[in-house]
């Protein structure tokens, strides 16, 4: 079967990479904007993916050691101005509850009414009002830790907003942790970046670096930031995962003290860390093509659909008999855990509609069976990821379709990988820099540039280059990064590497 | 063992059953309120039987063909204009977005600033919102049904809340389908409450009537409304779940429309329904007694809880080994799908106040290991619905636990059920019914009542009768209700009875 030229996409990755993200969503029916500036509607095959994923991670974090509850929406006011640094961070772009009903304005429409003495902001993130309660919470050593996760939307106001990337309201759990030493506390914010790294890696198949965020990209009121980035097909970071040792910074704020053993009153140690449905972008980003998405098989809400080719009544029994009994032992195997889920798809359109419809949906394999494949015992396969068709015969797919499953898990994997490897280089000097991050054509801009591995001695020095291209430090690398060099910018003494992009 | 009089809880049901409430929350550590008024903090025994509540739930949602999605926080003032009666039910009670950010006040403090050109509403229920999208999808018959679930929170002010009851932010689950035909409309409207039924008395092991609200208390904007009324201890009715036939209300003030098969343009018509964390508190009425909360085997986060005795070191390897292999075989087996969840409290705390702790959390079977036990191979096993304990050969546990989980279930049910039959009347004269429905201690009115089945004719007649008892009409119940009759209190010819009782 030759692949026609023309893509399922428009535009493609090359022409228009952030239009043609938005036209992938749209191909697969993920998500949606809304009446409501920002925010976004996720639809059933986008929450599918979502649920997928909350799933795996709530057993990680479940495996350490962690429990799940819930806290309010609200947040008042003045619980954000106790932490300067981070009311500075977030009271910018957040959503103000002010009255709690409305009345008849009295020219057929309504009105808020009923002021609130002080108002409530819609969480942005839940630091204060979850440190309220552990203040309560936490008395003596015995209590310690607290290790609670938490499911919830939060709103940030955004201006520019992305479907998954970026948006008003989103979706996103958020762990907040209490210890009794800076020690415990250091610990867990590293445990939970692996685990993140874990999950993208092994679940969403994308490759992550864990690094350190610098002191100006840190969370407002966090002592140190880990983050997990990863490179998107354009080549630009994405910020898929942090983790955040907060020391005693909202402690202190929130008075979450404890005696000790030996009996003397201490601040505890906290730490915070988060993903969101940012995740979901991320995902389409790293291994979608111009045919539209591409799931990895141990996400995908469908692993496999399955297409019944017909003519006539007579041809539709048989085939459906068929099916059905190959539906019934491939649905009776497990791949990573999940009993493999599959669709029959026997709407009555058209073959290629059909077909180009599953495409764009990222189903990883696709099985198309008509009278000629019942003849030889045999069912059609078409594998997402690489496009590869064949013939194979029915019981052979049987055996095989867990490490075909599992093929196609590698392979996006191996792929995102090398990718990246191909756009990541070690950078000493300023004028490979400013080359590196500059697009040969201004008015259009190519996709260029990628991961730059430089040393750096001082991120202030680095401000003005890194604002005219629009880099950012994504972070220092947590691995292979303790050999001392000299700054790509200034020549002075650097101690570590860190990775330049530009990013989501 | 004799149990002590004194029991764990303070008030008991009899003496203060709003107290004893409180205290059986405080107790399990289920629950608390939060600085934010009328919203809950809800902890992390009492998130995980909301998890598990939610799992049953989405499998069946799912079973019925629906699927989840997700919608915006937030509703923008003009959409609630649209449904007159809708807007006249929740805008006395909602939290006002009027503001997108907080600048310095000049005193120290914040103060909202960016006013919003359209204020937006938290959802206090999504059907405007959901609508809205569901008006750009519908298009063609072929578009139809739509079968959409959402898991959310939603907030409703409220002045006197009530954990779990009544708060001003809430958990739950709200399902929003689109049809062709008012009849499928009606049998989704049906099918749902049958879900909800199947859920409260299968898994909550709590009975329920299930019927249909009086014009009076239908959802605003609703055709029809059916409900799941459940009796708490005190002989109050709570109404569990709902599920709406919104006929083509919404979908003409949303122009939700779709081409039929002949071509021509039609209104659809929608449902909505409804569970929330009002369930949690539903699910401790009904069971819980005065040592504490009692868990439906089904739902319960732990099924079992293993204390280990011993007095020292070399006990304690003994004893924790016979615990550990115990533990293995218990867990793997499976009750009710769920594979059996045991907890081993090895915590150095007094044996007294271990075991009170594990009855006020309300597992259903606790074991004692001490050296005594292990010598007879046996183990000491106490039920909590009950309070019946007794030694058991080790092996007849292992092989009995499924069933005696099952025999907690099914006597909790059948005891609620029993509680239900004997607090319920037919009252056919309005003697019968106030007497029924007055304390005999004004004062400090003891529980009495329950539910009263009567004829009635007209709900706008009972009102002033209804209003002076602070009973009202809980539903007009679905089934054996086909025989006509006269009115209790007009004595006007009557088609149907209705169940009457003071509710939460
Ligand atoms: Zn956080
Ligand atoms: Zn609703």
């Amino acid at each position: 079967m030759n692949k026609a030229p023309k893509t399922a996409i428009t535009p493609t990755r090359v022409d228009d990479y952030p239009e043609w993200f938005q036209q992938v969503i749209k191909a697969a029916d993920l998500a949606e904007v809304s009446p409501v500036r920002g925010c976004m509607v996720i639809k059933p095959w986008g929450y599918a993916l979502w649920e997928n994923m909350q799933r795996v991670l709530d057993d990680m974090f479940k495996a350490t050691g962690h429990q799940n509850a819930y806290f309010p929406l609200f947040i008042p006011m003045s619980f954000l101005e106790k932490e300067a640094e981070h009311v500075e961070g977030f009271a910018k772009e957040c959503a103000v509850v002010t009255h709690h009903r409305l009345e008849p304005d009295g020219k057929g429409g309504l009105q808020p009414a009923g002021p609130l003495e002080e108002p409530l902001i819609v969480r942005p993130t839940s630091e204060t009002i979850i440190g309220s309660m552990y203040a309560k919470w936490v008395q003596s050593y015995r209590d310690l830790p607290i290790l609670i996760n938490q499911w919830a939307n939060v709103v940030r106001w955004e201006l520019r907003t992305r479907l998954f990337l970026r948006t008003a309201e989103f979706l996103w759990q958020e762990g907040h942790t209490v210890h009794a030493t800076s020690e415990e506390a250091l610990e867990e914010t590293r445990k939970m970046i692996d685990v993140y790294a874990d999950f993208a890696e092994n679940w969403m198949a994308m490759p992550v670096i864990q690094g350190e965020k610098t002191p100006a990209e840190r969370f407002p009121g966090a002592v140190s930031t880990l983050s997990i980035e990863s490179m998107m097909q354009d080549r630009k970071a994405l910020q898929a995962g942090t983790s955040h040792f907060l020391g005693q910074n909202f402690s202190k704020a929130q008075e979450i003290q404890f005696q000790d053993q030996d009996g003397n009153m201490q601040f505890a140690w906290t730490t915070s860390w988060g993903v969101s449905t940012r995740l979901v972008g991320a995902l389409i980003m790293t291994h979608s093509d111009d045919d539209g998405l591409i799931l990895p098989p141990k996400l995908a809400p469908s692993h496999i659909v399955i297409l019944p080719i017909y003519r006539d009544d007579e041809q539709r029994a048989a085939v459906l008999e068929y099916v059905g009994k190959l539906r019934e032992e491939l649905s009776a195997q497990y791949y990573s855990g999940r009993r493999i889920s599959i669709e029959v798809d026997d709407r009555e359109i058209r073959g290629g509609e059909k077909k180009w419809h599953h495409v764009k949906r990222g189903v990883p394999l696709r099985l198309e069976v008509g009278p000629k494949d019942i003849d030889k015992n045999a069912v059609f396969v078409g594998r997402r990821d690489t496009g590869e068709t064949k013939s194979m015969d029915r019981d052979q797919l049987v055996a095989d379709v867990v490490g075909m499953l599992d093929s196609i898990q590698t392979n996006l994997f191996d792929r995102a990988l090398k990718m990246r490897e191909e756009n990541t280089r070690d950078i000493d000097n300023v004028d490979d820099f400013r080359a590196y991050f500059t697009a040969k054509n201004p008015d259009r801009p190519e996709i260029h540039g990628g991961f730059a591995s430089c040393y750096f001695s001082n991120e202030d020095d680095l401000e003005p280059l890194l604002k005219e291209l629009k880099v950012t430090i994504r972070c220092v690398p947590l691995k292979d990064n303790d050999t001392p060099g000299t700054c790509f910018l200034t020549g002075k003494p650097a101690e570590k590497k860190a990775i330049f992009a530009k990013a989501y």
